[in-house]
């Protein structure tokens, strides 16, 4: 076997931070070398500081000699982000977890591989609630939800990770220290760069400790199951909820398709007699009052609008309606065994073309593509389905994403809501932006990344998803 | 008098423009030649576009003749941040100034050039409440907003601008037409440049459109004016409320010297008998409900902590406590003719801490330094009063604005929560910033900005504010 390109940068690094630090095993590299998207591609050594101060080491090596630096969680993103394309070191940095509480200011100090799930009950204990929840919370890390700028189902009420972002400190791809804001909130001391590597995807810097806001743990949470007769009503009503200004924690929609899935996998019918309606899941959090208040008008619109209505009463009542969201997604492989899971967002306006749009696309392409996600913010996964082994399928599907990406643009909306680019959204970038957006995105990361060693290879190159073959591994965040 | 630099690239743009969107007369070159900073530099020309894509070709021309463009809103910033301190053009956006907001989906979609107030106005008229209020939201455009991240009073509960920017269009310094974003609430596709054109105070590209996010308009407010012993009590109270989870959609705080500037301006005392007492104005927002709720904490943690506090029973009983608020800051002038207003942050646990600072600074320094400020997030402004025609008083002023900049930055805060740099915090970028992280912005503005036409001259270059002249004028946004 041949010696890899950067045998000599690596051993130095290991002589650096000690070979403990610095694994080159095979066992190690395979399994950094594909994230969720199952994509593989080996680097040559995966590296686990224990100080922040040894990714600056890190990263001023691998500026030295040209080795590729992919920065990398716990690998929960399905997009390819995280996988060693160009080969070189992975940067672990799920070791740097430290969690911390500020009770009375109201924010969270961590470093980057804290896990969500552990922030939140940690918050939770003091009191406090950290909103985004990427449906892999008790896995992700907050550094890969501040590079890929993570949502989740709290998105429409809350916001994103970018807004619970009050500072950063990291390194510059350069392998300089910086720090970003300070633990107050407000800052308008210079550019801002903190938001510029929100949404990075590890590609300008790397994170090493965020402080985050928190936002007082809701008093009262109340949870309501709807159905309707089809999707445009279902949209309509939503629209109609909306505009009353009634604003929902969560507002979970599945379509017809999803909750067949959903009911074939449990089993049952949600709402007897009525099999395979589509269905909008709502949550209502704040003060007690603010809740009674509130599901009065919800209740109001449920029986004007929808055909079914059931709520909660307890929290384990609760707890069986979100099983209903949570079957659907691993269900749908009985439609197929390969999914193109697409994160669109669509403008409130055109909820309703877009279900006809959706509608026609499964009819032209003969594909299932079952849908659902989180209303309030437009942000629709699109899942379209089919067999791998058959290539007739397998250019279907590809029309398929190819044509849901220019309509949701065509809508003004956005080809990625809450995963990002990585590799596997590459082919559809151009589609959402201008060549003056592309090139300004570009001069930036050369800006910041002159040798070009960060995560490269991502973003900007197109990588064609449905040709790369996947690895048959399991995770425990697989839905299932 | 010799021909100005750039007149053949003038008479260029008036022939593309319209002599009647180019104005060379000397009052309007005179007019846009200082903002609200008072310090004066020429341009050549004032372009006001009627279009959106005549902001591309002011751009465009300015590169390929080298020269400086400076955007304006209505100029009202204090730091000089809208001088055309390298002459040249300034770009007047204020002509561009629709305003439309989508009921349903909870968004204004507005032009820069739109009065910050009319945009508040607009969205009221439907139930939606737009809540980043700078004192001067009567005048100052969004798209000034925008470039500072404004902030104002209600940034502790709700945020400041960039909280509320969905989606923005406009132009790069080359005059490429951009759009980052779109009028969806997530979105997840492609480097975060949006956010680094916020706060980008106007050098990194101009907005010309802005998508922002409103809230539905709080049905209740409640006002209750507290008074306290000494600063450090009143603060020591504040920290006591934020950690028992309440949050104050308004929490002003008037130290006793701005609170005797307040008395002495409106010829009476706050509370009877107790005159010069430092004071907390709160205001409590949200559903009537929520609203209920809090106040019966709030009044409970007065009695504890406060020696007065006194609500207001009516709106008209409110706006009579918050003229104490607006008349602290005019008021100032009887304790010098010359004023450093710096709106510096610190962390809730430093601010006993920097209540004592400020005492040991204002007796070494021998000047009056009225404090005022936004509680909840930290910011307050700290004003050094001083007469200019002594200069043993400016050298004092200057050591204590260092000493002052020093001491928030070592305390963990910053030197600006919310009026930027411009020109006049230069002097104490480098106090908040290491080399590294000037270098990178550096970067960034040089990869956007080769010819470095956009803006020239702020921010990384140190200006010495208290050497230059100041313009004798009055602005209709001036504190009376």
């Amino acid at each position: 076997m041949s010696k890899p390109p950067h045998a000599r940068a690596t051993a130095l690094l290991q002589r650096r931070l000690g070979s403990g630090l610095v694994k080159t095993d095979d066992a190690t590299c395979y399994a950094a070398s594909f994230d969720s998207g199952r994509m593989s591609f080996l680097p040559e050594a995966v590296v686990l500081p224990r100080k922040h101060e040894q990714v600056g080491e890190v990263l001023k090596l691998a500026n030295t000699h040209g080795v590729p630096v992919t920065p990398r969680g716990r690998g929960t993103t399905l997009m390819g982000s995280a996988t060693p394309r160009q080969g070189g070191w992975v940067l672990d940095l799920t070791k740097l977890n430290r969690i911390r509480i500020d009770d009375e200011a109201g924010m969270a100090h961590v470093q980057a591989g804290a896990v969500v799930g552990k922030i939140q009950d940690a918050a939770a204990a003091k009191g406090w609630f950290y909103p985004p929840d990427p449906s892999s919370k008790a896995y992700c890390t907050i550094g890969g939800n501040i590079a890929c700028n993570a949502g989740g189902m709290h998105g429409g009420k809350y916001g994103v990770t970018r807004d619970f972002i009050i500072a950063l400190k990291g390194y510059l791809p350069t392998g300089d220290y910086v720090e970003w804001g300070t633990a107050t909130r407000k800052f308008a001391a210079g550019f801002n760069l903190r938001d510029l590597w929100i949404g990075g995807e590890g590609m300008l810097g790397v994170v090493t400790d965020a402080v985050l806001r928190l936002i007082p743990q809701p008093a009262a949470r109340w949870t309501l199951l709807t159905s309707f007769t089809d999707e445009v009503s279902a949209f309509t009503a939503a629209r109609a909820l909306f505009g009353a200004k009634v604003q929902p924690a969560i507002c979970e929609f599945l379509d017809r398709y999803s909750v067949s899935c959903a009911e074939g996998a449990m089993g049952t019918t949600i709402f007897p007699g009525q099999p395979g309606k589509p269905v909008i899941l709502l949550e209502l959090a704040g003060s007690a009052a603010e809740v009674r208040e509130d599901k009065k008008r919800v209740l109001a619109w449920a029986a004007e609008h929808a055909v079914g209505h059931r709520a909660a009463r307890t929290r384990a009542e609760a707890e069986s309606l979100w099983a209903v969201r949570r079957k659907c997604s691993g269900a749908m492989f009985q439609m197929g065994d390969a999914k193109l899971n697409e994160d669109i967002t669509v403008p409130l306006r055109a909820y309703a073309q877009f279900a006809r749009f959706l509608e026609k696309l499964r009819k032209s392409s003969g594909l299932a593509i079952p849908t659902f996600g989180h209303l309030a913010d437009g942000n629709l996964h699109v899942n379209i389905m089919y067999h791998k082994a058959d290539p007739a399928e397998c250019a279907r599907a590809e029309a398929a994403v190819q044509a849901l990406m220019e309509k949701v643009v065509a809508l003004g909306g956005a080809i990625s809501g809450e995963h990002g680019i990585g590799l596997a959204k590459t082919p559809f970038l151009r589609i959402q932006h201008s060549d003056a957006a592309i090139g300004a995105m570009q001069a930036v990361k050369r800006a910041l990344d002159p040798q070009g060693i960060l995560n490269p290879g991502k973003m900007f190159e197109v990588f064609e998803t449905w040709k790369c073959p996947k690895e048959a591994v399991s995770f425990p965040w697989d839905h299932k």
